[in-house]
């Protein structure tokens, strides 16, 4: 009874070749190494920087019955023209995450002020917890690994169960 | 010649039973103890997790001609379902206050990383203030201690007063 | 080939008595002494705490073929009823910056709690990227250093240049 994330890889590059990812292979790892053994990666998928492509991926994980509990995404959250994976995952928020956003640039700002240029989203649709992590393998890690212990949390929540006897932060 | 403060508790158990309520308590302490003096805590309210109800009780305190200075919330900020608090306050907002928002993780990070799942806004409607804080007692108390200082300036210019000498932020 | 920066003043008294602006010389300090040498104040502008006026400057510096790098705004960004600069530049965003706002406050906040009452926006319009920051000469001035060593990357990527090889928050 693991808890299912999906990670979407969102890379010009990436989608034309795969094996030039190198952030899929490394949140694996975070998942495994880092994730209390309570998470099971069900879905990879990597996509180029559309916003229609990142959409039709979330969706299809999140609004069937079957929805994951988490999905991660990686890339397109600098300031390039090409980057829009904000702009393409807010409008499917129905609950922002501030708390979460917060956490994830504190941690990074610890390591490095280059760490404020990405721009992140947090949030739930339907029963799916949704967080956008930036496109470098460094920074992608970095940011996971400062929230992953909260997310079981979080997923278990949205997901509906009776949580009460372990609601902390509402 | 006190800042008028409102306390809503957002809570579908203590709307059935008023005396399963510990926030309430522990937040007028908050007022009355941390306050320097300055609040007094004008109304009280119990509502359950109703955007409506959330709705009805904001709007009924800050769009009179007797507006409250500061109306804080506790509860519903969480991942469940059921949570829905800033879906609820968020579109009476007129001026969001990202600073106070910061502040309030800022504070709580501190203390539990847990409190990352917490999900406030925080901002200015009318003449009122309103901020919402976590359904924990602990969680509650600590995020309106955290920013409680600033509040008699803000709610002080939101109200309409000539501030110039004092003003610190804008 | 320096990077061309624009300083839009916003203040009720500035803009009928141009003599009393405190903000506009301290900033352009800031580039000249803070910016490596990488920057040049091409505009500047004092409005009165007018939507429609703060929204024609940025529009102005922002919507044409020279569009400039960076605007940052000084003013208007309090509980006042006066200030709106933040509901006059957000409807302007095209792409939201929270990690540049978490990183002004987070740098405020370290030297006074008072900065949590500022209420910035960041984000990039076009291939322009847009600050507000506080109205105070001290606010202004520390919160633009705060983050300007962070400002030439994500320029250069929102002005559409090829920066995969200098690319990290993304
Ligand atoms: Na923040």
């Amino acid at each position: 009874n693991k808890l299912r994330a999906a990670i979407l890889i969102i890379s010009e590059t990436a989608s034309q070749d795969l094996s030039t990812d190198k952030c899929g292979p490394i949140l694996q790892d975070v998942f495994r190494d880092d994730g209390g053994d309570q998470w099971e990666v069900a879905e990879t998928k990597i996509v180029p920087d559309s916003i229609l492509d990142i959409q039709s991926a979330i969706k299809q994980w999140s609004d069937g019955e079957d929805a994951l509990n988490l999905i991660v995404t990686s890339g397109g959250t600098g300031f390039a023209v090409k980057d829009q994976t904000p702009e393409a995952v807010s409008p499917l928020i129905e609950k922002h995450a501030p708390g979460l956003v917060h956490g994830m640039l504190a941690a990074s700002l610890a390591v490095t002020p280059f760490a404020l240029m990405s721009r992140p989203i947090a949030g739930v649709r339907n029963k799916t917890l949704i967080l956008t992590l930036p496109g470098s393998p460094k920074g992608a890690k970095e940011n996971l690994q400062s929230v992953l212990k909260l997310l079981p949390h979080a997923c278990v929540q949205a997901a509906g169960a009776d949580s009460r006897a372990i609601h902390v932060g509402g």
